[in-house]
Parts: structure tokens; C-alpha cells; sequence
């Protein structure tokens, strides 16, 4: 699939008249302490779902004491997901590595059965965890939940990413809508990006100072050339 | 995956303490007029989709006018659906031609771009048309869903199937549970045995003479017994 036709359907979902719920999963969130009765289900065969007696993950095994970058995406064998997002992560898996990242998760609102037969399809179960949300439970507690019926999939996650340390959220981006693909693929999700980004995110929303820290930029003409530039200087050093 | 190992499993969901939505679906339900407003749709890639509009088909344009033998099952990428229900019915597609059945229908509670995922898997999209109910009205309409989440699936179909005249059901058989996989596969799926199996339900449920028809046995020490021989020896005519 050609990325040009990708980049024609971005507004595909706001066309549709979609709107994404209001996120709650921001910089400070404890995975783990805030949701301590939500699981995932490990991506597997049916047959490991039978013999694993259809066992559940909690959030803490996830997260707890690892340095992990996580992303979601509106579901299994849709578009942007299979041509760009899990790519993205797959073919930097070794770069994470290196950055001293534990693991690299994907979750999404399908059941782990079908997540996995994607992830085969994908050849990416080796790069990356793949996890199910099969009743939305993880994505409706952080407000990442869309309804996503008129693209026939019903309600799903938006698409987003986060870098989580030890269960506490230290960046996230959040897509504006789930066809699009700027902000939650691997170039921001490291810890730096992601970081600075957040900020940027923070100093723009706010047009002034943050309450707490230290502005990163105290002058700009043009918020988003500024952003990009700074970006830009940064991947290349980084 | 073997069969003697899927036939150890064939009490998992009553185990799970699943139970069976009371079934709506009998025999002269008219699948298009009682159900106008539900619409199905029909396995694809997601570019498909899109180009589709995301379009879906009314079951008036699936049943209306034709002979169809129509099955559901749980979902894509489980065991029994995978090894042994669409395999069932794929492999038969000859008999099911010859016997002037216009076409094979498939739906799960799915959305179109993982079942059309699944369905390339099982090289079965040439012989069945796969149908996605994403959000399950069609199942739930005619009292066909159950709770799956203890097999980490939520809310999905039970296995079944119907032979469908002009939109109406001339037999339709539901297992008991969805593990099972007993009366739902091709072989009880043409119109002579199907009617034959409900009308021997009928009567088995009764303990007597249905109140209308004829009764097919009148009398019978050990009812499944007769049951199965009859079957056996219609099996071997047809």
C-alpha cells in the first residue's frame, strides 16, 4: 500500500464525523497503582489460549520495574496499523534496545487469538509483545476509547503511544484522529522525543509558560516550523 | 491441530460456566422481513473497505431469491471454527452446488478486515462468502449471541447453522455449546437432513406427535439411537 494513498485518507475518520473521547492517560499516570484490576491478554494461538487455561496478564507484570514503550492502535489488519505503525516499531526494535528499553508493547481492542494471527502475518512477534483488550476494558480506563462504526470496527482505541518507566507515564501522543499517523510512531516514542514533545505539547496548549519547569522555548514565530526545527536538530544528534 | 484433542475440550464453555442466549431463530423465520434494518458486511482488506465506502449488504440482497445454507461460529482464528467448521463446509461445496445451493454463507461477530484476514488464511474465500456482524445486531436479533468472555472473546455468536428459502428458514441447527461441534457442520446442512434433524427435535422435545405434521417415527425404544440410524440411512440415499 502506497504511503500517498495512506496520507489522502487522513482525514478519513473526521470526515466520518468521529470524535475521540477525552483523553485522561497523561505524563504522571501510574499504570499500575490506577487501574490495578485491569489485564491483558497475551497475543496467542487458541490452542495456547486452551492450554494457558485463557490466562489474563495484570499491568504490573507488564510494567512494573521495566522501561517500556507501548502503543495502541484502532485494530488488527486495518490500514495505517499494518502499513505504518507496527513497522514503525518493528524496524527500530534494535535502536530501543540500545536506548536501554525493556520491551516494546502494542495493544489494541481485538481478542488475542486474532492479534496474533496479525502479529504472524506481520512477522513482528519477535520485536514486539502483542497484547489484547478484548472488551476495551484498558483503553475505556484511560480514556482512549473512539467509536470507530462507521469504518465497520465499532469501539476501538484511538491511535497513541506512550513511554512508560516503571508503571508511571513520562510521555504520550495521542493522534488527533486514529488515521493518522504524526506523533505515536517510533521517531517520538523514545524517551527524549517523547519527552520533549509532551513539553512542546504543554508550552503550544498553553501559549505561555508551563506552571512547573522550565520552558523550553521562550520565543517563536511559528509554534509548529519552531517545534519541528528543534525536533529535527535533535534526531540528528540524538 | 487433532481432533481427539478438540473433542477433549468439547465441555471448556459449559465448564466456563457459559450458558446459551434462548434461540429465536427457528424454522419459518423470515430472515429479511423480521430483521429490515439489519445489514451485514462483507469480508475485505481495508483498502477494500475504503474504497467501498465502507459499505455494507442488507440481508435481503444475501437471502432474498436464492437457496442458501448459511452457518456462524465464534470467531475468526479459534479452534473449532479454524480446523473444523469452515473446513466442513468448504470441503463440500461441490455437493452443496449440485444440490442447487446458490451460495455458502459464513458470519461471526467480527469486523470484515480480520475475518477477510482469517478467511485468506483458511484459503476459503473462493467457496464460502464471509460476513462480518461487527457489532453483533444480526446475532443478537434472532437470539443467537452468547458470553465468551471467559475465553477472553466477549460477546459473540454460538455455532449454528440454517438452510434459508427466499429469505425464510427451512432448518437450522445450534449446538449446545460452542465448543461442540455436532450439528452445525455441512453433513446436517443440506435441506433434507436439516429438516429432517429439526423435525427430529421436535419430536424428541415433545416426547409425543408435534402438533402439526406428520410425525416422522412413531415409535422408538432409544430415541437418539433411531435418530442416528435414520440418519445413517438417509446419509447413504441422498
Amino acid at each position: 500500500m502506497a504511503f500517498a494513498t495512506l496520507k489522502n485518507r487522513s482525514s478519513l475518520y473526521s470526515r466520518l464525523g468521529f470524535s475521540r473521547a477525552l483523553a485522561s492517560l497523561s505524563i504522571g499516570t501510574d499504570l499500575v497503582s490506577s487501574a490495578p484490576e485491569i489485564a491483558l491478554q497475551r497475543a496467542r494461538t487458541w490452542d495456547e489460549g486452551v492450554s494457558s487455561k485463557f490466562s489474563t496478564t495484570p499491568l504490573k507484570d507488564i510494567f512494573k520495574g521495566k522501561k517500556v514503550v507501548v502503543f495502541g492502535l484502532p485494530g488488527a489488519y486495518t490500514g495505517v496499523c499494518s502499513a505504518q505503525h507496527v513497522p514503525s516499531y518493528k524496524s527500530n526494535v534494535d535502536k530501543f534496545k540500545a536506548k536501554g528499553i525493556d520491551s516494546l508493547v502494542c495493544v489494541a481492542v481485538n481478542d488475542p487469538y486474532v492479534l496474533n494471527g496479525w502479529a504472524e502475518k506481520l512477522q513482528a512477534k519477535d520485536a514486539i509483545e502483542f497484547y489484547g483488550d478484548f472488551d476495551g476494558s484498558f483503553h475505556k480506563s484511560f480514556g482512549l476509547t473512539m467509536d470507530l462504526s462507521g469504518a465497520l470496527l465499532g469501539e476501538r482505541s484511538t491511535r497513541w503511544s506512550a513511554y512508560v518507566e516503571d508503571g508511571k507515564v513520562k510521555a504520550v501522543n495521542i493522534e488527533k484522529v486514529p488515521s493518522e499517523f504524526k506523533v505515536s510512531g517510533a521517531e517520538l516514542a523514545t524517551p527524549m522525543y517523547g519527552q520533549l514533545l509532551s513539553r512542546l505539547k504543554m508550552e503550544l496548549s498553553s501559549q505561555a509558560r508551563p506552571k512547573s519547569g522550565t520552558p523550553i522555548f521562550s520565543s517563536f514565530t511559528c509554534s509548529l516550523c519552531h517545534v519541528l526545527t528543534q525536533l529535527a536538530t535533535l534526531y540528528d544528534s540524538c
